[in-house]
């Protein structure tokens, strides 16, 4: 892992870009982490739109986590962004895009050969990142999942163990294949789902919530569409990583 | 409305006994609460079983309203507790308890016997406690639902203009015609559903929080069975009424 860029925001979150095996990532961490009181750590998933566009969103997210006394950190997805093109994801997501245009109902050949590939690769690359983060002295641990893409977000609550809470966001396709993997699931879950998402199968995020094999689990609905989670939403969220990283 | 009892309980949360025309009821107030310091009410619901069999329930309740500075007060229920029986409330109960033991649906027809006289008959009882309660010098404004029957709730919520805020269960039999009273629901609503409420339909639950016509609207899943509502989902809850009537 290579740092590359370090800049010190204004409410003092130490925010890095760094690079791991040619995968730019960025880290923020709470001004208090040090080697000598290291910070849990919460990954930051985001959908597959390149992490220049998600900036803003993601370092949002960051600075709410550094409030709580948490660091954040992400990589850029396989295909994404910087990162070499992966012609077998845009085409998938050329279809998704087809299908959605025409109103037609997406098939689950399409999710499948979007997703699935995104969480085979995506998800390896986060755990090896997670090597390097918590490598880090002012970096302790234990290690949150927050946000989407949920599949992403599924496999690696099944196969990590060193993450112990995870908090979904319910807003992008899901892979029947993922339903069985859900069942695996045991770390509390904390899952939004925005309940005018037009772009999203309410019934199918219902009957994946219920699938989960969490003994702990949540769901917030709110209203605002996709993008326009309502701030207390974000708080609730906040509160989850809080009662069980802390 | 004449106060019967009084007592401080030890968190200075005054707790006073009173009847207003010969229905019993409860109301605390926060130690903060002084004519020249009126403070908000939140009208706690309860299921018909008697203030006496809920009380440590509605205690809890009442205290976390306190630390957020707010009064509560609750009513005793037609047919419940220490007043008069009401026979067709009691058949109406029975012919409920008759059809869950024998595993049936059961059927609109001793949902609407038992959910509707006794919305009709406690919400303008409610409308009639409210009107004493805020004219004491001591209780402002303004004023939240909280809790069960979640059909008296929609009919608060519905007719009674003080009401700016509702925190409601979906854990009771809803009758068809109160999906309709839903849709001209329009203040900010925070619905708890026990996901895993056997006696509860779920579904049912899931469509009354869509037939509400509220744009702030909440859902928030928890696990824990009927009366198993995780302590993190109640201060949820009370956030909910800290920003709305704060």
């Amino acid at each position: 892992m290579r740092f590359t860029t370090e800049q010190r925001l204004n409410d003092g979150v130490v925010e890095r870009g760094f690079t791991l095996d040619e995968i730019p990532g960025i880290l923020w961490t709470p001004a208090s982490a040090s080697p000598s009181a290291p910070v849990p750590l919460i990954l930051l998933g985001h959908p597959p739109l390149g992490l220049r566009t998600m900036y803003p969103r993601l370092v949002a997210r960051a600075r709410r986590a550094a409030a709580d006394g948490f660091a954040a950190a992400t990589i850029e997805l396989p295909g994404s962004g910087d990162r070499p093109r992966w012609p077998a994801l845009d085409q998938a997501r050329a279809d998704l895009r087809r299908a959605m245009a025409a109103g037609d109902r997406v098939d689950d050949g399409i999710v499948d050969a979007l997703i699935l590939p995104l969480v085979d690769k995506a998800v390896p690359e986060t755990q090896a990142a997670l090597d390097a983060l918590l490598a880090l002295p002012e970096i302790g641990g234990p290690v949150g999942y927050s946000g989407g893409v949920i599949s992403i977000g599924i496999r690696l609550a099944v196969v990590e163990p060193r993450i112990v809470a995870a908090g979904l966001f319910a807003g992008s396709f899901v892979p029947r294949a993922m339903f069985e993997e859900a069942r695996q699931v045991t770390v509390p879950l904390h899952v939004l789902l925005q309940w005018d998402d037009e772009g999203n199968d309410r019934q199918a995020a219902l009957d994946l919530f219920d699938a989960f094999g969490s003994a702990e689990k949540t769901l917030q609905a709110t209203m605002g569409g996709h993008t326009g989670v309502p701030p207390y939403a974000g708080e609730g969220a906040g509160r989850f990583f809080a009662r069980h990283l802390s």
